[in-house]
């Protein structure tokens, strides 16, 4: 039995983390902490989890942390884990972190977007772990930098199309909508029930940092830069995510090409579900799941490629992923722990 | 392994027992019929469920059910039920019915709220299957009749207490309210979302079915004639149910005997959570679970107890205390295939 | 043209008071203060309000609102209103004030269910602003104690029964459920969206601050001591109150006798609406309104009378009655600026 | 007083047409008609608006509806208006439809859309009415094709931007989002609450027939062949509309130049709001209202606009634009009726 512990376990990711790990068939979790709760059983904080998990919230400390866990998932904010994963790595741990520090290679690239980067060594073996794309680098890595939500949402369906040179590499558009618990748990007025409800509004137009994240990807798989028009929307929902992003054709590239293209990349991918033909994904079929749902429309009349895709954002979003990646670092199948039955309503 | 079937498996209670079913360790979920969608397939309808089941939709045959199913949940809207269960049963087939046609003991009372029974033979023996309470009987039940989702919520925490004697019989109040998946999935006005979204109402006051149902058992509980006042509210949520139940207590009966009553009822079962003191049931901390959380506060300046329940409709409320009951009669760990962890958020 | 100012705009009562008075034809809002947010414009922070008014927002000074309003509202967190409410009226200015301080006639129940009251003597002067029942006292009022929000839902269907003995005075009950703005606009975990949605739970059970007010005004209406049990329950809605109230019907009180009291109390009072038999009050229907919606059932074989009402929490469960009570104060027609067509949905 | 009449009133279009009609203070709702409703008084129907209007629906006759009707709205599905809209004009009446019937000037394109045209000749007087853009025409006009809900959130912030040349007419592209109630009320599978409610999909994928409209519309503003890629979003929330759109700012255009475009084409247009630098249109901000709130963000690294409107699909997009264009064929400010002041939450 692997022992895993949690570092940042009060936040809604790392709650989601508490919720796939303690039903997780082989490992055992060990330890969790937060600075605000320490002292507190979780299920105190997240009373659906009585009788599930009795595990007591610490506070993080570097001794305890290496004691009690062969792995260790950090569900901080950004920033934070740049100065503890140093420490962990070096007692032999392996890593998952669900922040965007270890998601760049490049220092240059994280530091514009977020700041000055205080372990930029370890970028060079990070591995970003959008796990059906990188599973190969993620199976012997130590350090595991979790994609963001949006990247997930937008790579997962544009990743294969870039690489096979179906689409133009300019002009590629992604309008998003995301659940409200990718805001996270901490009480400000934008994310009050009356401040979301009945609205709908984008934010961060042209501005959020997961832009860079979905370029530096796209441009790794391309060779070349490339330039991504993206508009995150806030959504009356607790979960899910939702991206239709626009792309040109390459010329003569048909319907059955890009289908062709989806089976080929996500052959044997158990969380990858192409829709078929006249079927559009809704994030209700995967909330509570680590499905990516994708499908498209190749509108010829327009030369446009609509592409759709939804995710669960706390699951194949962040924690489903996390687990996903320690199941391909384990050898485990990476379905254990993530399988269950999604609920029909 | 057990083989199962689900006759009328398109509506959302049919479709929680296939998702349940599918993901049960034990049994094999090897038929599932439907009137209006026989020849589909099962996740044409719940697109969620792709690649969980292949289960195709088939029209009902004997046959065809007692070929292939060693027991059979019905999931049809009454008085379908009490027309096919004699036939099935006399194939030596067991059967657990959702809807209320075997949730009365005496044909009367049924008729009363329902219409003329036609088997009515079949009342004497079948049992009622509130899980917690009746396991005993349930156990060796070829027929169960599964309580309804507004009697599961109301009668779990009244049970103890009335034969116990610690509360009177006389001025019993339930006010409950549910999410929207209990009015089904037959398209009407009344539970469109525009009709439903923003809006709060009690309906049917003082005049549903399931008033008839509960104190049925709870006269049977005390031994004597008990009436309840019941209504039900309609809530903007997708599942979900909570009831408020005013009672006076018996004379003398204090919080610790309140207390006591539940932890001698309820021990040992693994889906009854009893709050501690200074909590309440909310439904979001039982939902997609087969828990019912239950809560109470004695207000001895009023002379009130008040209880307060939570169950899921879907799952403790219909399908999950359905194949707790199947468990049982089958002689499994009652919380088998009915296990996992709940949602945090 | 009167000119009123409002003491604590930046809640959502304060902001719904903005609302209701920029629209109102007969007064002219000249001043509005916020603590926090002096020195913005009020459409900063609520940019629906954008072109619909210019107010600034600015810091409480006597000097400043006794020299530009006649009629102040105060929509403050209770407390504060008693310390500056004497200091206004010494001006010669009128006063609502929307928080508990001035509800109370007794400072000893104030003091219990608050805390002691600074300003006791002006709670002898002070008149509960439930505005149909106390209408004669309010047009002469120079200070109104606008009633709680629960309070206005549960006493306008009480009143008239208590009031003609219609209904025993022992054992009352009121189920209440309100919609999430009632919390207010102070950023808590409890109120952030995913703790609301998908969830319904009661609160403070037993233990509101709005019983004994309740209590108070019932205590009044029968001259006998009331005891109220009332349980409030939180809905996943932005705007609505709901209350069902559980009473036990005097000897020989037919449906028609309650049908003719509240004919009789409520004859020409324009935002009480009667529902007709088998009709229910949804808050649906009076959302955005200053409508109460009243129904109730007689259920003859269990002894019990059930009303139903609904109001919008924030109008007539706040920022309308208050309106309301200033244009009877000011001898207008009492529908004047709160007469607004509901929205069919 | 001029009188108006409703043909098709019992849809959520019609009744909001009830709705703003019923407080309009120079007008006199004297007819309304339904054919499934027929005999019902209006307020049995949507119970809101008791107390608010005493009008009975009726069944269709040409002879009653120009007996009592000077303006007539048809709020009904398309194909139904041509058929009658002929003679209610022959009867020297104005007509204002809100069905697609009316909104194409080449009966071919509508035919490709919809079906083949009935009434082709009217098309060549029917005025569009985008009331900011066409008022000219719409004031001198028998019969007014009102926009649908989408060409109004599209339209309204490109059409000052196509016009003046500020974008490329190539590779624009619309996605939008929109509220349930455009539905409309009839009960189907889709719109059932739990098939909305905590759910977001695309719909109709590059094949909504709003989509011909917009690029005809677009077309003649130009004078050359337009394309647009449009995606309509279904949200659950009940009303409002946001659309967020992507076009190639023409070379040299700055973000001055385009907030200059929107300054110029709307001067004096009280129902359109600029967000400032910064702010993004939220669909709460015009619920229930009439305003169009317009936002934008040029991102210069990646050369492309990204235009933001919101309107309530019910109001702006359709009821409450068609009472703006009454407004304005009747010679009254075009505010008239319409402008209440916004809730704040």
């Amino acid at each position: 039995m692997v022992w895993v512990g949690i570092i940042g376990a009060s936040g809604y990711a790392g709650a989601e983390l508490v919720r796939i790990l303690s039903g997780h068939p082989a490992v055992q979790l060990t330890l969790a902490t937060s600075r605000q709760h320490a002292g507190s059983r979780f299920d105190s904080l997240y009373p659906a989890l009585k009788d599930c998990t009795d595990i007591q919230l610490e506070s993080y400390s570097e001794e305890r942390v290496c004691q009690n866990a062969d792995i260790v998932f950090t569900a901080l904010p950004h920033r934070l884990p740049m100065s503890i994963v140093p420490e962990i790595l070096a007692n032999d741990r392996k890593v998952i972190d669900l922040s965007a520090d270890f998601r760049f290679s490049d220092p240059e690239r994280y530091g514009a977007a977020y700041q000055s980067h205080t372990a930029p060594d370890l970028l060079k073996e990070a591995v970003y772990g959008l796990s059906e794309v990188y599973a190969d680098r993620i199976r012997s890595a130590r350090l595991v930098g979790n994609p963001g939500c949006y990247p997930t949402s937008v790579l997962l369906p544009l990743v294969p199309l870039v690489r096979g040179g179906l689409v133009e590499r300019e002009g590629l558009i992604a309008d998003s909508k995301s659940g409200v618990s990718g805001a996270g748990r901490s009480p400000v007025p934008e994310t009050l029930y009356c401040e979301v409800n009945e609205c709908f509004r984008p934010y961060k137009v042209g501005a959020h940092r997961h832009t860079p994240e979905m370029e530096a990807i796209l441009g790794r798989e391309t060779g070349k830069s490339v330039r991504l028009t993206f508009v995150p929307h806030l959504v009356p929902m607790n979960r899910g995510m939702q991206s239709t992003i626009y792309a040109r054709p390459a010329q003569g590239v048909s319907a059955a090409d890009i289908a062709a293209a989806f089976s080929d990349a996500y052959a044997g991918c158990a969380f990858i579900r192409i829709c078929s033909s006249g079927q559009v994904p809704d994030v209700r079929y995967v909330r509570g799941t680590n499905f990516c749902d994708i499908g498209f429309k190749l509108d010829e009349a327009r030369n446009r490629l609509i592409l759709m895709s939804a995710i669960d954002n706390l699951v194949k979003g962040a924690a489903g992923q996390a687990v996903q990646n320690m199941n391909i670092m384990l050898g485990l199948d990476e379905t254990t722990g993530l399988g269950a039955v999604p609920f029909p309503v």
